[in-house]
């Protein structure tokens, strides 16, 4: 009966690539057009043919973590591009089975965050052991997507870019007071500090980045210009000339977007700038999904344009530039694939084989939606004052401007070189 | 009692600025906090009190018109600045008196624009006499925000520079065909046939656009190149690998946002890029000005960016690049106005002295409304494909990638001296 019911849906959807599926019995059919990705998929259970016809979505990723469910070579990019591009994309989502009512009372609880929610929430990823992070982040453990000059660029040179970028954007000048919210291990506030001579506050509610982003502040002799908090966004007092807040704003949920808002136009001076950098849904608001909700992120949401434009607008604040990086996650993301794979001895040594395919799982899912889906990454400067940058973007793209870092200056060299 | 109900408005609102009010009765008040701009207004007979203390919104472009509210050095600058930043501005508009849910209802009816009406509403405006448009627009009668590089440049430059940026924007190749929704008299289908060998089809509804338009393209001998035609965007059938639309999308009303953006997605190709050009609000949700409505633009609406996402996430588009350029139309109509001004003995040659002071009055309430209100410039990069643009905004800043002409390469080596 249940193999019946993914045979249906199998044939009704698959249309794009070819899947040839292996059932417990040992029989095996094919779906699709016959072209690439060719995938074959293994079900090695019945209870895990019955899970994957009543719930996909969360189904799919747990029958992997368990390993009741192979794909051969291991192709989970494969996989998920299928998947992607037959159920997902375009208007209709393939998690967005719940109707639009109950979508919006679940997220009203799941998204609740409140101060004591968010910490628990937040602790769930980001007090998972350093060294975890450590076998696929670049050396400053940026954890979010990259800046592409080039798609060739290295992961340690886009994260590099990606500061820099940012960093522009704010208009920075020595002696600014600038605001991190959700700080991470203290990467960009570092970098902000060091090179642009700024004088940063980093709020976080993760101990383990806080103590590792206080260390590195020490080793760095930074510490007269930085410092790091274990302190809710909402409960910073002061104010600003910068704000800046990388990866952080999936983590808010919806009913907190107005909430958000108005704490940077509070905590920003009136002449300020902020930017606010965060994956984003490129279609109509749909929901989280469940695997990611219940493995990942657990009271995440991926915002759409539509949801940020009114909390924006409403918070009295100007929107002067939106970019979106689109594909610069998924390159990001295949880095960190990259490097994940080739360390799975030492990441085994950290945690267990399912934690070990749960990771390959979400990474792999992650770049696909970047790819295959309308995931997309929007970065929003904003401001209180019309006249708080430029009028035009040139100062983005002109190079001499920026830091002192021999490092970047060599990008900048090449970067002129490639445009001449 | 009609002077006592504005003197109490007056010493309520007027907090910026100082204002000296000249009542019919000979009497003088002073309101406000003696800072720049110093206004002195007078009002010459009771009639026009008692309006402006029902409806200031509508009756006091009227009175300036009819000549029954004068103002001291005829100094309208002052004047717009001192209603926008004391009665404007912030979450709350001069205008908004109405409830929501009036607002909604007419604007339902204001802005139907059904085929018949919306021929109706662009007649008004755009039909007048084309050498009204002379009087103050450049001389490729360029009737939208310009592009400012520097804010020294001069209107006929920062025009240049307006639609080479977008047709950077629109990643233009020989031979590519290209649909211009509202193409006005022509400059921008002209121009992208002409410096940059794509096939133009432009649409509008104004029969005097149409003609002027058409002449040019023989004159310069184009006709092989760019189709004019008068018909609605609506009825348009083939495809195009790029769609501009500038100035246009303000005349389009809410009710049909949803039908203006599935119309882009239908009528471009796969891989396109449309490029979509329009004035602004950068706040909540607002109701047109009685008197723009009345006397500009019968029809119009500014959207808000809260108003205008749905209906590009709704249609499967992707937004690839959002630049806000407020200040650029302030500009614009700064040298319109002084354009206008200098030569006001041939627009009285045109039209009465109460349509000259109509039209001042419309120039000055749009560039004091890109200062001191929420008034916006919106470009949307818009495509079907997330790969149908770089994946870095780097090639709308280079230089010598751009066009034929001589004088735009003047420009570019100009520009790229001053970054040096």
């Amino acid at each position: 009966m249940w193999s019946e019911a993914i045979n249906q849906m199998l044939r009704q959807w698959m249309r794009k690539g070819a899947l040839t599926l292996h059932l417990p019995d040992g029989t095996a059919r094919s779906y699709g057009d016959g072209t690439a990705p060719q995938v074959t998929l293994r079900i090695h259970d019945d209870a895990t043919l019955r899970r994957l016809a009543l719930n996909p979505d969360l189904a799919l990723g747990e029958a992997y973590m368990e390993g009741s469910l192979t794909v051969d070579g291991d192709d989970l990019h494969g996989l998920l591009e299928l998947v992607l591009r037959n159920f997902g994309g375009g208007r209709r989502s393939w998690w967005n089975l719940p109707g639009r009512w109950l979508r919006k009372a679940r997220r009203g609880l799941d998204q609740r965050n409140i101060a004591a929610s968010s910490r628990r929430n937040v602790a769930h990823h980001y007090d998972l052991p350093p060294r975890l992070y450590d076998l696929f982040l670049d050396e400053d453990r940026q954890y979010s997507c990259a800046y592409f000059r080039d798609p060739g660029d290295g992961l340690e040179q886009a994260q590099l870019q990606k500061k820099h970028h940012i960093a522009r954007k704010l208009r920075l000048e020595p002696g600014l007071r600038v605001l991190d919210i959700g700080c991470g291990w203290g990467g960009m506030a570092l970098t902000l500090a060091r090179d642009y001579g700024v004088q940063v506050t980093g709020v976080t509610l993760s101990e383990e980045q806080l103590k590792v982003a206080q260390r590195r502040a020490r080793e760095e002799g930074l510490e007269d210009r930085v410092e790091f908090r274990l302190q809710d966004y909402r409960a910073v007092t002061e104010t600003f000339d910068r704000i800046v807040s990388v990866g952080m704003f999936e983590h808010v949920g919806l009913p907190q977007f107005d909430p958000y808002f108005r704490a940077v136009h509070d905590l920003l001076a009136e002449d300020g700038v902020a930017l606010v950098h965060t994956i984003g849904w490129a279609g109509p608001p749909g929901s989280t999904n469940p695997w990611i909700a219940k493995y990942i992120f657990p009271g995440g949401y991926i915002p759409s344009l539509s949801e940020v434009a009114p909390v924006i607008e409403n918070n009295g604040l100007w929107l002067t530039d939106l970019e979106c990086l689109r594909l610069h996650y998924a390159l990001t993301l295949r880095h960190w694939y990259d490097r994940f794979t080739a360390r799975l001895d030492e990441a085994r040594e950290i945690n267990d084989e399912t934690f070990v395919r749960m990771w390959k799982f979400y990474l792999v899912a992650s770049e696909q939606s970047f790819r295959f889906n309308r995931q997309d990454v929007f970065q929003f400067q904003i401001s209180k004052r019309l006249d708080a940058v430029p009028i035009t973007r040139d100062y983005l793209y002109r190079s001499g401007l920026v830091p002192r870092q021999a490092e970047v200056e060599t990008l900048d060299r090449a970067r002129d070189h490639a445009a001449e």
